[in-house]
Parts: structure tokens; sequence; C-alpha cells
């Protein structure tokens, strides 16, 4: 086998220690540095897993490519980002796009044609290869539905997510006056999908595709009504959905947020010629979300590691990255076995 | 808009009916020629449809540079190979890929490596590009696999087929003495879907996967009992499967085979991590299976159009095409509206 694919990790929370368990399975992938906010605090849990990689620490990104770089046993082939979308990505992206051919999970869907157009910039000065907006959804998603669409064009496509854990919907409970903690489960509705793959093209409203699920304790001395009612008339996450609010004791919300699955559905229903019904139906379940986003985009730093190879610069999304370069086996090999 | 993409259909048979009827639903392709066995035959059909496409003859392949590209009223940006994968293209595709850039439905698996080598030097050759065994399997099926088994890396695969209509075994039935007409559904069975999605990554013999069922006309004469018998002992095609037989009148037959319905479904089970569960599904239900092959092949057109744009030559699959590739929209507007 050739030299493994040199990863660092950048970012140690969830999905940062999901590349981490991604890399344990791609024997083709090596863990070559961590750069993390918070060394001190990093170096424990890494080492926890058995791990004798020195976390580095992010400071200033100005000074990365004449630091940290170096601070790393070997330098990577490819970093993957795994900080934060709202705010830490749009700032660090092109500063890292700088230093390391990147791979990042960037998700503000409004805001992806512009952070593009900044990842392609940094990239393309440093002759680096980026890989933007990598994951389940956007991501796997993303292709499913550029690719149902190509082939049923005129096909209407539907987007379910659940059952899992959806973590903005879990911190908007937890901001409720009289919440201490809390977890919401996002659930697409059976009949809507049922309606989907018979074939009848349904018009769904928010509320006909995805119901809510919340677990709460309350503070001391909460109303839990009152608590009930701010949770299901908050505009934008709530309102619009039919949601349920139980209150739990703090074992049983410790308990649920222990494991953290999310899954979907793509589907893209239509018809071929002169009325013969097509559909297409991709579905997700994933038993841990942080990891299947650090297990694609570990599939990505291989693809991006290729690419890179074949002269590819730039910021590039996973709908313009070949199939066959996302898998461990030489292109020959994937063709005979897989085909 | 740009020029429509010009189009070729080599073979008139169900497939390149299924490409005909493709064209009309993506207006930026434009059906160019028509090259087919009995043009003499080819052209009622053709009229039928109110195309005034005067179809050529498939001849000497030798012959095909000089005379039948002019023939054509606008020389085709793209050839779609209809014609057979048994004995037709193995002979015909590299002839036709000196001719023109190409997408074949080549579906004999154990003969691609062969075949795509085969093809590649014919394209290289002459600057064109082929692209391969495109269709649902090999093609969306294939993509899916490879992909599936990247993003769980350790995960076991699984293929289903139907429910829908074998041409394979439709055949086979009809060569059975006794029979006049018939045809074969494939219909995968429902408790080895579930076992795969519920995780339990089953070994699933050949007769747990699928059921066949046969639908026939007999002779004057035969003896159902003999005929049953002679189907469900046929080795390869039925006596590792569970084969039910039914007689039915040649109107039901008839009725029957105007619908060539089919679909099947990948799957994708595996971890994440220490055992956390994963499994993606594919699914594709197409009520014309010859107009789905179609209409995944025109999308395929679009992507050998780009890509002979930006300098590809050779022969690829449809695992070497960026899904950005085969949709409609530029880049820009499928990533915004898209990802």
């Amino acid at each position: 086998m050739e030299q493994p694919i040199r990863i660092a990790i950048v970012g140690w929370g969830n999905v940062g220690r999901g590349v981490y368990e991604a890399i344990q399975k791609n024997p083709d992938t090596r863990l070559v540095g961590i750069l993390t906010r918070d060394p001190a605090r990093t170096i424990t849990d890494v080492r926890a897993r058995r791990c004798n990689i020195n976390p580095s620490s992010i400071r200033d990104a100005a000074s990365w490519r004449e630091v940290e770089i170096l601070k790393m046993a070997v330098s990577p082939d490819v970093a993957i980002l795994c900080t934060g979308s709202a705010t830490d990505l749009p700032e660090q992206g092109p500063k890292f796009a700088q230093c390391f051919n990147t791979i990042d999970s960037f998700d503000t869907h409004a805001d992806i044609p512009n952070y593009l157009a900044q990842m392609d910039s940094a990239a393309k000065s440093y002759n680096h290869l980026a890989v933007c907006c990598a994951g389940w959804d956007p991501g796997t998603f993303s292709i499913e539905r550029i690719m149902a669409l190509s082939f049923i064009p005129e096909g209407k496509p539907y987007t379910f997510w659940g059952p899992g854990v959806s973590q903005g919907h879990s911190d908007a409970i937890r901001r409720v006056p009289g919440v201490k903690d809390g977890i919401q489960y996002t659930l697409p509705i059976n009949a809507a999908l049922e309606q989907v793959r018979a074939g009848t093209n349904p018009d769904l409203t928010t509320r006909q595709k995805h119901s809510r699920d919340c677990y709460v304790t309350l503070e001391p001395g909460a109303d839990p009504e009152k608590v009930r009612t701010a949770i299901v008339t908050m505009p934008k996450y709530f309102e619009d959905y039919d949601t349920r609010v139980t209150i739990e004791t703090p074992e049983q919300i410790t308990e649920r947020k222990r494991a953290m699955p999310h899954g979907g559905f793509v589907m893209v229903s239509g018809e071929t010629g002169k009325g013969n019904k097509a559909l297409i139906e991709y579905k997700n379940q994933w038993a841990s979300n942080p990891e299947a986003t650090g297990s694609i985009l570990v599939a990505c730093a291989r693809a991006n590691y290729r690419m890179r190879q074949d002269g590819r610069t730039g910021a590039i999304t996973m709908a313009d990255i070949p199939p066959v370069m996302y898998h461990p086996l030489e292109r020959a090999e994937v063709i005979k076995n897989l085909m």
C-alpha cells in the first residue's frame, strides 16, 4: 500500500471526535495533528483514546502557516475543519485554506455561494484544494437531490429529516426560561412519506412533513404549562410544527444525550415518457450523527488528496467529486468489483 | 440558453425509444439522428411520434465515419448506443467510439474491465469521450454501492432487484418447450429487506433474497405440469429460487408486456465508531424500465458533452462523473439551489 493520507483535525468537538473514529476505520488514512481551542482540555480526551498526538492551539490564524504547521510531527495532506458553521468557518475557513488542503461541513445553506467564493479564492492563491459543505446535508443529500432531479428531470424533490436529534432545536429549548436541560427529536411524518412513495406528488406543509418531540428538565419552581407554551409557540423553531413536550428527570436527559442519532430521506417523484411513474428514494439512518459526518468527511479527505494529486485547486463541493474518488480501492478495482 | 446538445440514437429498440422520450423531457438536448438496423421499419414508428428525422442504416461500421455521419442533418455531439450488450456492443462499441462521443449501457458485469479498455483505446485515438456501462444497474446502483461503502467503510452491501420484469428470465421461459409466450417478474423478498434494515447484517442465500413469478401461455396440447417442472428446475435461471408459474390467456400476457416496470434497492449496513449502527438505502421504482434507462442515458449525454468540452477523452463510467455534470442547470445554480 502507498503511504497513508495524513490528516489533521481542526476543532475537537463532536464532529472532530467523529473524524477521529472514522480515521481508525480507514487504514489508508492517518491522524498527524490536532488543532484545538483548548489543547490542555483536549489532551485528556486524546490520551484516553490511546492517541499520542499533542494537540496544538488554534490561536491566531495569521500565525498558523509559520508556527502551527511546524508543530505537527508530519505536515498534513488534508486538514478537516470541524469548528462551527455559524461563526467559526466564515472567519477561519479562508485562512485555513491558505495553510492546507481542507474539508469542511459548512452548512448555512443561504451563505453557501458566498462562502464557496471566498474559499475558492483563498485555496487557489495557495494552490490548495478545499472541499466545502461536506457531510450528509449538505453533502450526500445534496448530490442525491442533484442526481435524482437529473434522472427524473420534471420530478418533484422532497427532503425529510429524522428520526434524530437536532442540535439547533435542542439549543433553542434550553434557552427557554424555566428549562434546565433538554433535547429535541425531529420526526418525519409517516403519512407524508407514504404519500410521496405512492407517487401522488403532494404539496406538503411544514406541519405535514415533520413533527417535533422535546424532552426537558425544569428549573426548581418553573411552571410546566408555561414552559410547554413557550416552546410550542416559539417562532421559526416550533410554531409551524406539531410539538410534544415531555418533562423528564436529569438522568433521563443525560442518557438521551449520550446517543445522537439522526438521518433522513431524499425522494424525487415524477414520471418518464407519457405517464410512467418514477421514484428515487435515498435514506440514511445513523446511530451517531457526528460519527456519520466524520466518516463522510474522511472519505472526502481521500477524494481531496487524489484530486489535488491530479492538479485540482480551488473550492469544490461533493457535487464536483467523481464517486470513485471516495473509495479506498484503486479505480480499476472499484470498477471491477462494484460496477 | 446555449445551443442544445445534439444527440444521435443508435438502435431503435425499447431503450432507443426510451432515450427518444427522455430527449423530449430535456429541453437542452435535441435529437439529430437515428441509426438503426432496419430504417424502413423504424421510420413508421418515428413518424408516429411526429418526428421528421430519417433513420439511417447500421450497415458496415467501417463506413460510418465516412457515410453515416454525413447523412445526419447535423452531426451529433453525443451518440447514445442502444443496441444489445450481449453481442452488439462488444463488436460495435469500439467502432462507434471512433466516430462519436458515446454513451452505452453495457451490462455484462464480468466483461466490464475488458470492454472499458477497448472503448478507452478507441475513444482516445479519435479524441472522443465514451461513458460506458450507464443506466441503473450498472450505473446509478454502482455509484450508490461505491459511495455507501466509502461512507461506511466496513459496511456490508446488498443489492435487491424488483419488483419488475426481467428480460433475460422472460426470454428463458419462452424457450421452454410447450410455452407459447411468457413474462417473468423478479420480486425482492420483504423479510430479507427488513432483516437488512434492522441492521442484523444477515448472510442471505439466493433463495432468501428474491423470488420469481412466471406468467405463460401454452402451445396447444402442452402439459402444464411438465412446463411448470421444466421452468422451476431450470439451472441458473430458476432452480435456486422459489418460482411460481401461472398459466394465463394470450390477452393477459399481452397486457402484461405493455408495462415494463422494474426497480430495486442498494443497501449498505454497518457501523461507525464503536458499535453505532449505520444504514444507507437507495431505492428506485420505475413504471417503465427502458424509459428509466433512457432518462439516465440522456443525463449522461449532458455530462459527456460538458466533460468533453473540458478536454476529457477516453472511456469512463458513471463513477467517474461529478454529479453536478448531470444536471441541466449551470454549476453555480445547482449549488445555490440544491446543495
